[in-house]
């Protein structure tokens, strides 16, 4: 019987292929609380993070579509407002999940903000592009208007670009502790709202995406987990990606990882984040372990037969 | 000290007058905040609730106009989104409130479901405008094509409507209670998501709106709370409203208000819900009280010096 915080990735919310409505995202995300609550049923105790990529473009886009109606949202209301949206879907599917195999726990979101450092370096380049596309001359007012950062995105046109910064505090924290041994909780939803500390102590929404990897791993070690787990596409990290040599790997020592992560081996935005953050895990409690594998193995990854385990040595 | 649990009314959302922007709501809830912090500073314990009509009316607005972008959010998605937004500031603002006053409290919203009877009278004649205005063939073909009821609404054009269920259940409780007595809970926003329960037990979302008074009381119930403290535009509750024989009232008991209520005293949809529910209170607990006045008024209310109070007898 472990703790362990969950990561979802945005395959688990969206099936590939499918429409980007609700609806079938609920058809989803009733299919990957089965497999969360498998895992509850075996007695783990559990947390859930998920991200949030495409649900708050899609609540950017039609925020910005409708603005001669109604007044756009700035960023960090996007945000909490697709925590809600994901959330109220993930408490409702894993409560019933749950229900059916006689686990009456309480399930529940919490809005979430996580402390940025404003002066952290992630806000000197903003790469990250959310929203819809513009074309230059927009995407020219907007910069002088709004001050937005925009950047041209794979010849499809002008998107704006917000930083990634790293979380460094879960404003919520205790209440997510205090409910930890009674209840699931679903929190630092995209990777948390993110806002900066005044020097006065107010909170300010900024607009940022915070890697809700870097999230979890946070909240794993603030709720003192046994273990990371970080669900994505792949039933295991391979290195050499894509050539005859590649290899998909059981198992990553702090060392090897960061032997891999020196070459390049993984991609930025994509496996990177999870390998850091599974790195960051295991150098924070040498003791512990972070797990990368697929929402299906996650079972069977947690019986050492799946998945890609990272431990310190 | 005493346990209340505090109904917010719109005005303490959006000031009258003010942009319906994200930015202007975030500088009247932190008002309402300092209201309510200074409320808290005399130990009493809180837990809020809040109503979301313009807010979700505008989510929706956005998403119908941007339907052919984005699909279109159902509309119990578009109540968990309320709560994401309005909980986010909420949360934001009382902490900060709370903080200048040394009181470290965490605050936190969840996201919640209520569950309706779909039986419940209120979906035989759904009454209750939302979103944006249709012309009568726009109107038609929403009538047909998404099964949505339309009225036309005052001359300005046809909208569509929804029932007002009342609350039976909060899904969510268990973790609200476990949370009291050490955190300022956000929840049962915009009434919360209304949902219905299946036969097999699944909840699923539906359209409709359920009152915030009703909720807030239902959750006072659950809570056990002392105080029933709805909060709205007005310092009292007058009966013969406009009248030369107008008459604000320094208390109601149970029978007198149901005679008010009887010759129609207080407008549907405005305080005949809050005196409805502070009714049904003191109905359920007949030692406790209920108490209706404004965020202004609302700590001398406490102490005796302003509001209606309701009590059984």
């Amino acid at each position: 019987m472990s703790k362990i915080v969950i990561a979802l990735g945005g395959n688990a919310l969206q099936t590939k292929g499918s429409e980007p409505t609700a609806d079938a995202q609920l058809h989803t995300v009733r299919k990957t609380c089965e497999r969360i609550a498998e895992i509850s049923e075996q007695g783990h105790e559990l947390a859930i993070v998920h991200g949030n990529g495409p649900q708050v473009g899609r609540i950017v886009l039609a925020s910005e579509t409708a603005k001669d109606v109604t007044p756009s949202m700035p960023f960090d209301v996007c945000g909490a407002m697709s925590q809600g949206y994901i959330g109220y879907q993930l408490q409702q599917s894993l409560k019933y999940a749950l229900g059916i195999r006689n686990k009456n726990y309480p399930v529940l979101t919490v809005v979430t903000q996580v402390i940025v450092d404003e002066k952290d370096p992630g806000f000197d380049k903003p790469a990250k592009p959310i929203g819809p596309f513009y074309l230059q001359e927009e995407a020219k007012r907007l910069e002088e208007e709004k001050g937005y950062h925009m950047m041209e995105d794979a010849g499809r046109g002008f998107r704006r670009v917000v930083a990634s910064p790293m979380p460094r505090r879960i404003v919520e924290i205790q209440a997510i502790r205090d409910l930890w041994s009674s209840s699931i909780v679903i929190s630092c939803g995209g990777g948390g709202i993110p806002v900066v500390e005044r020097a006065d102590g107010t909170l300010e929404g900024v607009a940022a995406v915070i890697d809700k990897d870097f999230a979890a791993e946070l909240l794993a070690e603030n709720v003192d987990a046994d273990i990371l787990m970080i669900l994505t596409e792949v039933e295991k990290v391979a290195i050499n990606w894509g050539s005859v040599d590649q290899t998909f790997l059981d198992h990553m020592s702090l060392k090897a990882a960061a032997k891999y992560v020196e070459e390049g081996q993984f991609a930025p935005g994509s496996m990177l984040p999870k390998v850091e953050a599974a790195m960051k895990f295991v150098r924070s409690y040498p003791n512990k372990k972070a797990i990368i594998t697929s929402l299906d193995k996650a079972l069977e990854a947690l019986e050492g037969k799946a998945g890609t385990v990272v431990t310190f040595a």
